[in-house]
């Protein structure tokens, strides 16, 4: 029985992620629940489940959420300390980290130092800070077990492999919404096609991440430090079906790939179940409803993000922290109507250029970067 | 530093092996080379390995083999019986069995009993006797490492897995050269075409297999020995490319896959060198080359064997055993161009419904069947 904390339960894998553990009672506890600012959805979760613990980071929205469960057992926090507090408490075995960007990145690093294993959903911890993270984990004797689907895909591919070295991976994209279009189609785009994904059911910031590529270039930094790997070890292909999940080469030549219909239960459940599959009745994969696979190059030149942060991963130091400031302002920009499609990734490799480099950031360095970096790109922005 | 037996080192898969061999000299050394009648390659390879003893099948070609080597400390043997000594010898740690059809059962049995670890190439063994060979390999603790291409796929898959139960497997099947062809369509095609596979190098008996989808019925009956699966947990899934070389889907739903080039230096490396994946420099797979991976159901109508194959698994007992029989005398039949390609069938469905059911053989029935099933499939041809 393995006792988790979800760390943004109210999202889209905090939702699924309890989906599963109501499917597996026997297999999982729900120990503590967390929340941004969705205060309903939350109480509503902590009525189904009972958790010993939650938190709703906005503490404006305490005194609601404490009033709706004030007749049960359940102990009630508020704030960003207490969402750090939390993820420590000793009946806590492993934190699902499923909340969005640079929000991750502390209690992250605090569950690692209480011990727990971690669920990784939020790639922003690997991308801004991987050096220092995968150092912790090191340190502590913690595992990180990927939950994108493609770092699963990859993680299930090596199993049983740990002892023969990887040559590459190969991370698949499914190109998003936007596949094939030139740069003069995508200075037309608008946000509601934009938030179309054709394969997957995602958040906002990560449906945009994915139209801009933006997305497979933070896996590719999250990748290198999942799995150390050198920087020419990665590769992305796009996959428009988004089936095979990701490969990995061996030193033999030999390629693994991890399958399946796009839903993020699977990596979800892989990831809290580890190393036991629980059996499931996800929908199943059929070669018939998918009789042809097909696979190109990304288009750097049309899709600039992805360029961009494998020139930040190539830099190294603080610069994907910055790449990932500036991308969140520019999200968040373009989700406001405030930027173009295009012009995110302007704002962000402006942003690259203007932030002081540093070669070996500390934790403070990277406080320091995505302050100043996210000051800049709302600067840029306006 | 495993010692190694190869049985029937002249063939495709031999040939192979000794490549593989010598370019891991600190992972392998040659103990054994066996032959069929190839005395002049046995030669030379025995001049070049220097193995501690080989066997020619045929004892008519015992004295020019030992006068070729007779400056040599190899030891030289003639006939069945010394096939079956060698493998047992002290010195020999894995026996990769690498003859053709039938006569494969006796000298794996034997090295079973032994206790020699087994590199199997040579299917016909298990879908024969696969209840047998799998019983002893069991009671005598030896592991069977899969050298076909599939099955060789599924068990890399299955590494580090094998606490979790398996779903189904997907055998993936070329279609051979005459995909899409009709029965009609059928009757014309001759002995050449049948030889000229599009992805794959191999000896004569297994093109023509795989021209029939024969190779294929005989690959599910390996599997479901191999991997301890009931009959309808095996699929086949035509994929003309042969670049996934098959897949397991697992309880929970994921699936995983083993792909590359068609190259069977991989997977018989991979089972003499497991759990260890040796650096090769075998050419390597790229999307850019195959953009494309297609998938469809194999025509059982058009292409009767594997329906029979699959037919002749379900009723069991000594029933592949005459499957395998009767295909062999009609393959080898067909390369003297006694019957057309669709004769085959007939002669293989004629002669499962004559031989008489035994629905738990002992070895001695297999030998019993196997003739039988030779004798009457020779009648019917004639």
């Amino acid at each position: 029985m393995k006792r988790i904390a979800i760390l943004g339960s109210t999202g889209s894998i905090g939702t699924q992620a309890l989906d599963v553990i109501k499917a597996n009672p026997e297999s999982f506890e729900l120990e503590v629940l967390t929340a941004h600012s969705n205060a309903d959805l939350l109480v509503q979760q902590a009525l189904e489940f009972k958790p010993n613990a939650i938190v709703i980071a906005r503490e404006d929205l305490y005194n609601q959420v404490r009033d709706a469960l004030q007749h049960e057992d359940i102990k009630v926090y508020a704030g960003t300390n207490a969402l750090c507090s939390v993820v420590e408490m000793g009946t806590v075995d492993m934190v699902l980290t499923a909340m969005v960007g640079y929000a991750g990145l502390q209690p992250t690093i605090r569950a690692i130092k209480a011990g727990k294993q971690i669920a990784l959903a939020n790639k922003e911890t690997l991308v801004v800070a991987g050096q220092l993270v995968t150092g912790l984990a090191k340190e502590y004797g913690v595992n990180i077990y990927p939950v994108d689907s493609e770092h699963s895909a990859i993680f299930q591919c090596l199993a049983g492999e740990f002892h023969n070295p990887i040559e590459k991976i190969i991370l698949t994209a499914s190109g998003g919404p936007f596949r094939g279009r030139s740069t003069e189609e995508l200075e037309q785009v608008t946000k509601a096609q934009a938030l179309k994904h054709p394969n997957w059911e995602m958040g906002a910031k990560i449906t945009i991440d994915s139209a801009s590529l933006m997305n497979k270039g933070l896996e590719v930094i999250e990748a290198k430090w999942l799995f150390d790997l050198r920087n020419e070890q990665i590769e992305v292909v796009v996959h428009p079906q988004s089936i095979v999940h990701s490969l990995v080469q061996f030193e033999d030549g030999s390629i693994k790939a991890q399958l399946g219909l796009p839903d993020m239960k699977l990596p979800i459940q892989y990831a809290l179940g580890y190393p036991q599959r629980l059996k499931s009745d996800f929908p199943r994969f059929s070669f018939m409803d998918y009789p042809q696979l097909t696979f190109e190059q990304p288009d750097l030149k049309t899709f600039r993000n992805l360029q961009l942060a494998f020139d930040a991963m190539e830099k190294g130091g603080n610069m994907p922290c910055i790449l990932n400031a500036a991308n969140e302002v520019a999200v968040s920009a373009f989700l406001r109507d405030k930027v173009g499609f295009l012009q995110m990734s302007d704002v962000i490799e402006s942003c690259l250029a203007k932030v002081a480099y540093i070669a070996n950031p500390s934790y403070e360095d990277y406080v320091k970067t995505d302050n100043e970096a996210r000051i800049i790109s709302a600067e840029l922005i306006k």
